[in-house]
């Protein structure tokens, strides 16, 4: 199964970016084409009832399986970028962390009102950077078609943050 | 051919980041995902006769292809990272900017000494992280197969510059 495949190779690294964090380190997976191709299957699978008209990967490490994806399913990809990073003229949603707070960027051009947007990042902690997006998607006259995640961190709490905003939430493995 | 095919829709974005830069924009390359396939084909094709055993993709926009194309050569992907993202023990190689310094980094296990790493980025200006790539690589007891760009922008003198550290060189998209 997809999900002891991707628990397999996981590495935990702990105490990063700081003392007490357990970091589940996806490195190994990218080392490990035949589990990276197995990802993108289980994606594909996944979501082949899910109309989708655009797939909007998380920077940076949502780059990463965001553009094999959006190639698979033959639609465009849209990068969402920490403030300062696109080029063309942008919305952006300032968004509150643990410490502080960040601010997410999408090219107004990104899609068209009512396209229907995935929303794909590697890992689903507590949900804030996805919610920051979609609430942007929305803004932009978008439609959220769901989330899509390679680990999930449940006692985060994650997937409760973001259900109300679309039911259709994929995480092939979760902790 | 494949760089009309990438020029036709790279976008042109004056004076980004600062005034009298010219910035090329490959958000719409992304867009398209017939042309994203196109690029891919064309680096497998010309890459075939190089031994690769790494890709390496140099953080953020070089995990785009970096990805696709590590899977599609049926090889391990490594991200290059600015200092401080890499999760697991890392070695570092600071360079020099326009103005001040950069710091990128690799994971200690990031390949085998005598592997044969494929350096991509999506964009070759004057070649400075690249080449600090490939130092770390050297350092770590890597050799550098190769590098390969979806554009270049050959004013800024980057190809002169990694030509030294391999002559495997390919820019899909030249200006």
């Amino acid at each position: 199964m997809i999900d002891q495949q991707i628990k397999s190779v996981i590495r935990d690294i702990p105490d990063f970016p700081k003392p007490g964090i357990i970091f589940k380190d996806i490195t190994p997976i990218l080392k490990n084409p035949q589990v990276c191709d197995a990802i993108t299957d289980a994606f594909i699978d996944q979501l082949k009832d899910i109309e989708i008209d655009v797939v909007a990967g998380v920077e940076s490490r949502g780059f990463l399986f965001g553009l094999t994806l959006a190639n698979r399913l033959g639609v465009p990809f849209i990068p969402v970028r920490k403030a300062g990073k696109l080029p063309y003229s942008v919305k952006q949603k300032a968004y509150e962390l643990e410490y502080g707070t960040a601010t997410i960027e999408l090219h107004t051009d990104a899609f068209e009102p009512g396209q229907k947007v995935l929303v794909h990042d590697d890992l689903l902690a507590t949900g804030g950077t996805v919610t920051a997006t979609s609430e942007l998607i929305k803004e932009m006259g978008g439609e959220v078609a769901g989330f899509c995640f390679v680990v999930g961190l449940s006692f985060l709490e994650g997937r409760e943050k973001i259900t109300p905003i679309s039911d259709r939430v994929i995480v092939l493995a979760e902790y």
